[in-house]
């Protein structure tokens, strides 16, 4: 596996790769989990070349916001990422991402970066969709591969590709779990045990709700009393959000005829955690 | 020459093409005229295949501005550009650049952007940085050919490439001119006789700054003061700006130092006109 730290690294290893292999591209903040794996394992199996990059981008980080925070360990990255396929990992500075004075942003506007993290994070989107335009600039993937935990992510991605034309295929993976359900994200390390246990109600809400769903509850505003209803009766828990939306353009519905995303948000002392579930 | 009108008969030429070859890709609005010319025979010199698009991009023309009246002759421009080397041109309908719903934009923030042209049209460049984008993501090319005239799109197109990786080397040709010393422009067609005369006052003020510049004058204030008042003499003329600044950076200078940017925009009743100068 190589590694490449700076720009111009990268690209010497990019033209080695040359321009007939089919690039398979993750990006990532690090700290990888099952999740990450999942996708580097799945790039690996459909693409000659995987790519992955480690950036904690600080530009979808508001002040006061867990940037510093967020927990990093380049070593155990970087071992964890060669046994699951990665070719090459893309581990660089904020300044060779953001060049001095940068200022050009790439932004997806309307309700579906205004929704759900939007509420909270109204910054985030067009951090997110700014370093993922530079990072698909760089690397010129032909798919890239994404976890359905960030399900809004996911979608307002999915929209930039559509709008701007981008030449690459956004692949999602199903989200990957501890066994006893919780979602698997790089922030769960910062849980202290008793927030551990009680995080479990975010999986826990979700599965009640798919199956009243699948009983034949199609009431979004009965579904997601019942969600906020669980998660609140853990007192170490404090919602965010709780919402049940159309899968595709985040539009809200008051009954489910298409997919649904049931989505939560929930703030512990420290720590944001998400999780979804897909109601179709 | 091959013709694409659609994405789809856009991507199956490119395709026939294949990645091996270098592309210079002339980004244009049609009506072209020899400064066009002289950027599609720039790109067929250097590349091995010269892709031409004419599209009147409606996101940078602000309500009331002259999108409807911006000259179009199709038949004249596919003539013009075969004959000038042309390899493939792309004459996109707006709902081919701009999907339903699309609401994704690229912009760049800051003084660059909010001067000179950006003052009276303030979204003009969000437009022209968002098209550019997608037309870049759709054609991939090697090198991209801009006319010097619109020294403000230069500078920001420039920036947006740095700021976001782009994979394409920006070329900046030289303003051309009418015999009469007119910068060469679409828009010149909309002028009556009497407004196409007193506009040479544009390319004289400048060249007058140019010379007093090199006969050893370096204010700003004297040299912008010089140029306005040689052109507000020319009674059909209602200046929108005239300015000196930093030539790269486009910031405020009180002196030349290093290379700097004489531009001017000016009004006449329908038709609103640039022209510019670099002092070096």
């Amino acid at each position: 596996m190589k590694i490449a730290k700076t720009v111009a690294e990268l690209k010497t290893c990019l033209e080695a790769i040359g321009k007939d292999k089919t690039i398979g591209f993750v990006p990532t903040m690090g700290y990888l989990h099952d999740g990450h794996l999942a996708l580097i394992k799945a790039a690996h199996a459909e693409n000659d070349v995987t790519v992955l990059s480690i950036f904690v981008n600080p530009t979808q980080f508001a002040p006061g916001e867990d940037l510093d925070a967020y927990p990093r360990d380049f070593d155990r990255d970087s071992q964890l990422a060669k046994a699951a396929g990665t070719d090459l990992l893309f581990f660089p500075d904020p300044t060779e991402i953001y060049p001095t004075g940068a200022s050009t942003f790439v932004e997806v506007d309307g309700e579906i970066t205004k929704k759900l993290c939007g509420q909270s994070r109204p910054t985030h989107f067009k951090g997110v969709t700014t370093v993922v335009n530079i990072l698909f600039n760089l690397i010129y993937p032909t798919r890239a591969y994404f976890g359905q935990k960030d399900a809004q992510q996911v979608a307002v991605i999915k929209k930039m590709v559509r709008d701007l034309h981008l030449p690459v295929q956004i692949i999602v993976c199903p989200i990957v779990r501890e066994a006893d359900g919780l979602a698997m994200s790089s922030r769960n390390v910062l849980l202290n045990p008793e927030e551990r246990n009680q995080a479990l109600v975010l999986s826990q809400s979700l599965a009640s709700a798919g199956a009243l769903y699948q009983a034949g509850e199609g009431s979004v505003k009965f579904l997601k009393d019942k969600i906020v209803s669980q998660i609140s009766s853990m007192p170490l828990t404090c919602i965010d959000y709780v919402d049940i939306l159309d899968f595709e353009t985040l539009e809200s519905i008051e009954s489910i005829a298409s997919p649904a995303l049931a989505a939560v948000a929930v703030r512990f002392e420290k720590t944001r955690l998400l999780d979804n579930i897909i109601l179709d």
